[in-house]
């Protein structure tokens, strides 16, 4: 994520283009036509769910064995040795086989698919907004993602695994709605309709819900969390589809796990071994951008910080159990898979060695439901600093994961450490006396803290439980901290999106941003071609650097169009060129087709050879622009342009004046720069757009 | 409802009309200001969630204690008469109780406030699409609703109480945010800068919330029901409002519930006792449409037609219990509260009797949660089709119920009959034999097919049941159940809307409608008024009943403002004419409290004398028009315009040509006309807006 600020970034446009091969390709599709339109967005929703599914699967299934292995491995070791007092051995082959894993991952990311560390949540939280982030709807970037995350889960790194899925929904559902690969160099002809912006957002937005679903079994929470971090313009049909989407994701997963599990059927809901992060990679990401630039920047040396962390997180864990004599009855109601006796007594555990081996999913898991007494304070403390510090270090790693079961994890043992206190005060022996319910609680409390997300976030809790009846108190946990939390800083998404300097649209204006008009803010002069244009000029504008702009009105004074760089290029790739009546017509038609096969990945202009003399020639616009472009006066105050742009997904916004002339345009990038500070407006300096 | 298309439906303007006033208003506000007004916003959604909990409350105690009494003094009465065989006496008993009672809510609905009958979703529906349907927000609308459906439901009809609900908490939402009632003519002089109809929706769709949560004890659920049925453009920050009211509403709910249950701080979700209608009153409202119009006009004659239904009501019940002869023995674990043993021997009760005397919420819970052999199969066949053909009957009266609680039953009872039915063929005694779960499903299906909401219906059933486990069968039931409908019919909101020819504007508009343009659908010619006019010609305008416009571009040639009738009006009222340079001076300057102080009921033009002389004033409308109206040229495809409507919450859209010059305005109404019907596009005809 750090190298993102050297990218530019690419604006999506949510808004047709309804030029007239559109229009006409739109006349001649009969109403059938149109369903089956919408049948084949059902069975794309469909497949992303179902593959999503299985991707999160493969994820669960890969790190089960693997932390399983480990276990076994460490635990015969250190059977053998403790005998002979020398744990140190089994120390050093624990940490060398924690940073082994936390290696392979880091290598991978860190040399092949840099985008691919962190969670991609706040990559695709942009693009869902319009933003258009290089590589991150990859193939490449998904293979990389599932591959770095089991790593690094693997590794015993204080992360987890769920976050990424969502990531990976999103390119599953990138990909599948285009019916092709571009990495593959393979295309399949199909659902070549859906190939623009509007419609791949769309499915993205499905992906990304069946991503949340997977990770967390909430297939609500996911339709939730897409349109809470997405959508802004709601529609039903749309939302039924993300949420059939979710259902699919769900329930593959649960299929595909219950067999592995050999309890083939059992489908009830997978409740809280389903709990993942999937937000605070944000920061994980914030953080490494804001000091790897400041010394870490080769990969070699973040592979190696990658691994020194792994070591350390080891050694600390090493460390504490061997420091903390915390042992536990092996009790049939535990929830324990990997209880360790090490300096216990027979038929005892140390706890606080099962803290550390298992998964973090278990672990929270345990803190949740384990009988009261499981754990004793001193231990619970101690695990939260040590747990904290090692999560906040691992967020600046290069590797492919998030810090959603941190939080969790942090939350649930100072809330069940706070239970515990409690219930000694009261030493009553009612419902309050059940730590594991303040562990819940303060697991919400954490991670709304750090995600400031209240709908989707109670919903997935409470989808995560599966007991609805903690809804409210976590509802009224996730406000507070919410409340709290924006008295002090923003969410970390905001604040990493701010650190990325993407050209991000919130919800509204700024509410003291009515002082502006369109004429402040909109950039002018505008490039403007004619309905007719000398190749050579477009040419040349296209390949002028210093201004790249994306789109280009069409006029002749008065406004009469839009059009897109993208539809140039594509133009003069096939020398759509007018010289002499004659040549036009024996020149084959363009087609919409040939604007699909381009996207998204449409040529840059040096790519593109025009000789001399077709410089000469003219271009005729009229049947690709758009020809109804929005347009605003002058006068039309900065939040009612904000408006426009926002509900319609506006990339370009022709400001025009009385007499309907060009005086400017209104790009993202304009609106984004505003921003309310302590001390009232205040202009950001944003990417290059 | 009945006489709803006597009424000319006014549209609501969900786009800030941004004049000078406004903008000055807008720009004096500091940041402190602003976050002031949020702070006020999040008080009054607390208020509407207390206010909505505590009218819920009411309601629910009301009838639980009605309805206790009536099953007291027929028992007595039954046993008092059993031993002569006389039951005939214990039957006009009971027909004349529950007629009595239907009388009194029919006669309040009827004679007062006819608007009050069914539950007032689909008007709601409306209000939120930007129709805005008279009275229907009105405190006496309010008082009659909630009276009324307390008769009906004490009165036995096969009708719930939670429907109504929602429109209750839409009506305190619509009183509260304005800090006024005119019927009380009561002004507190607080949130005034709520006057205006964005504001005002916004509030009312988190009291719509409020009442879902209120009627189901599903928070989530309330919030996904105001956005899957109103919101088109999905604000981050209203949404976590709405859910605050709706956290209230429950909460409030339940605590005063708990207090009059004697168990007080029981607060864990009310679960199904909860559940309630909230939609099929459309259909009840539709069919009244359809036939109270054929012959049943005059409110005398709905009353009787009310008590009839409820004496029918009473005597099949009785009959049925006569002769179904189904005694159950009184378990600890049976839920029953009223059991009736008639003819059973001592320790039995007739389960007959149960299902009628009970309230439906408590026949659906014990349909779901009795244990398997509670009921036998002829028993629950009989049954469903005789409620089933009671409920549909019941559709009709002029009541205020709805038929959400029906649904449910009807479904439950043949879910659960079918559940034996299989259980007795597999004969297996796993999971598959607890009926209950199938009297759960069967209750979804019926709902979804009726309702064809899927997501928010999904969420409410969830969180009615409590249980998580159960939402993934849920799902899938709800949309096969909305796919298969949709394939015959609409659902009844549509069908319901589209009887009352009410100009709404579906998410899209129909994908065949790209052949249209804004030329073929804008009214033209346009009235239009210069930026200074005389006052006569604005007074024949706007009293010129054949065209009644509320929106008039201003121009000289150009468009350069738009201006409402409701502005108009005020400027009337307040006779802001220029005559001579001097008297402006002397002229009070018109501030925006005024437009806020006559909204939201602007008084007819005819109300408003202006003099010979007045009329040869001219009126300077230059700070009171909208500069900046949202513009579209001719070419614009319907699609286009519609999705512009839809997005921005648009009431008038002006037309114009390549000169800036007005050519046409394009209204809600001239887009809500153009319907996909079995052939191709179709008009309707719509009440005039």
């Amino acid at each position: 994520m750090s190298n993102l600020v050297r990218f530019v970034f690419q604006s999506l446009d949510y808004d047709n283009s309804e030029n007239q091969l559109f229009l006409e390709e739109e006349r001649r599709m009969s109403h059938m036509g149109f369903r089956c339109l919408e049948i084949r967005r059902w069975v794309i929703c469909g497949l992303i769910g179902f593959l999503t599914g299985l991707i999160a699967c493969l994820i669960d299934i890969a790190v089960e064995e693997l932390a399983g292995y480990k276990y076994s491995a460490v635990k015969q070791n250190i059977e053998k040795f403790t005998e002979f007092g020398g744990l140190s051995i089994s120390l050093i082959l624990w940490a060398a086989l924690n940073s082994a894993f936390v290696m392979v991952g880091a290598i991978a990311v860190a040399f092949f698919e840099p985008i691919a560390a962190g969670s991609g949540i706040p990559q695709i939280k942009c693009y869902l907004n319009g933003v258009k982030i290089p590589c991150v709807v990859r193939l490449k970037t998904l293979a990389i993602k599932v591959f770095g995350v089991i790593c690094s889960v693997a590794g015993g790194l204080a992360v987890g695994k769920e976050g990424p899925m969502i990531h990976s929904g999103a390119v599953v559902a990138a990909g599948v709605s285009q019916g092709r690969s571009t990495s593959l160099k393979k295309d399949f002809k199909i659902f070549e309709y859906f190939r623009r912006d509007t419609e791949k957002r769309d499915f993205v937005s499905a992906g990304a819900a069946a991503g949340v679903s997977a990770a967390f079994g909430a297939p609500v929470g996911g339709v939730l969390f897409s349109l809470e971090e997405g959508a802004s313009f709601w529609n039903q049909m749309l939302t039924w589809r993300i949420f059939f989407a979710s259902m699919i994701s769900t329930f593959t997963l649960n299929f595909f796990l219950s067999i592995y599990h050999g309890k083939p059927g059992e489908l009830s809901s997978p409740g809280l071994i389903n709990f993942g992060r999937f937000d605070s990679d944000v920061s994980s990401v914030s953080i490494s951008f804001s000091y790897s630039d400041a010394y870490i920047h080769r990969p070699c040396l973040q592979v190696m910080e990658a691994m020194l962390v792994a070591a350390v997180t080891a050694t600390v864990a090493f460390a504490m159990i061997y420091f903390s004599n915390d042992c536990q009855p092996l009790g049939q109601d535990s929830t324990e898979e990997y209880p360790l006796q090490l300096f216990c007594a027979d038929g005892e555990y140390n706890s606080m060695a099962t803290a550390f081996f298992n998964t973090p999913e278990r672990s929270v898991r345990s803190l949740f439901h384990n009988p009261p007494g499981s754990y004793n304070p001193l231990t619970l403390g101690v695990f939260t600093l040590v747990y904290f510090v090692l999560a906040v270090w691992t967020y600046g790693l290069t590797v492919s994961a998030g810090v959603f079961i941190p939080s969790l994890l942090i939350g649930a043992a100072w809330g069940r450490l706070f239970g515990i206190l409690l219930s000694t005060i009261t030493s009553s022996q009612s419902i309050w006396a059940d730590p594991g319910k303040y562990a819940l609680i303060g697991a919400a409390a954490q991670l709304g803290g750090i995600v400031r997300m209240t709908l989707s976030l109670t919903v997935i809790m409470v989808e995560a439980t599966g007991n609805v009846t903690y809804g409210f108190p976590i509802m009224l946990v996730l406000m507070t901290a919410k409340i709290v939390g924006d008295y002090f800083i923003e969410g970390l998404y905001d604040i990493h999106i701010k650190l990325q300097s993407v050209p991000f649209l919130h919800w509204d204006a700024p509410p003291t941003s009515h002082w502006l008009t369109a004429r402040e803010v909109m950039s002018s002069p505008v490039t403007c071609f004619n309905r007719v244009e000398r190749v050579g000029r477009i040419v040349d504008v296209l390949s002028n650097t210093s201004t790249n702009h994306n789109g280009f009105p069409v006029v002749p004074g008065k406004i009469c169009g839009l059009i897109l760089r993208s539809q140039l290029i594509v133009l003069l790739k096939h020398k759509v060129f007018v010289e002499r009546a004659s040549s036009r017509l024996s020149q084959r038609r363009l087609q919409l087709k040939d604007f699909r096969d381009a996207y998204p990945r449409f040529p840059p202009i040096q790519s593109i050879h025009v000789s001399q003399d077709e410089r000469e020639c003219m271009m005729d616009l009229n049947e690709f622009m758009n020809p109804t472009p929005y347009t605003v006066p002058q006068e039309t105050s900065l939040p009612r342009v904000f408006k426009l742009f926002r509900a319609l997904g506006l990339r370009h916004l022709v400001v025009v004046d009385d007499e309907n002339r060009v005086v400017g345009l209104v790009t993202r990038k304009d609106l984004a720069r505003y921003h309310l500070g302590k001390d009232g407006l205040e202009e950001l300096q944003l990417a290059q757009t």
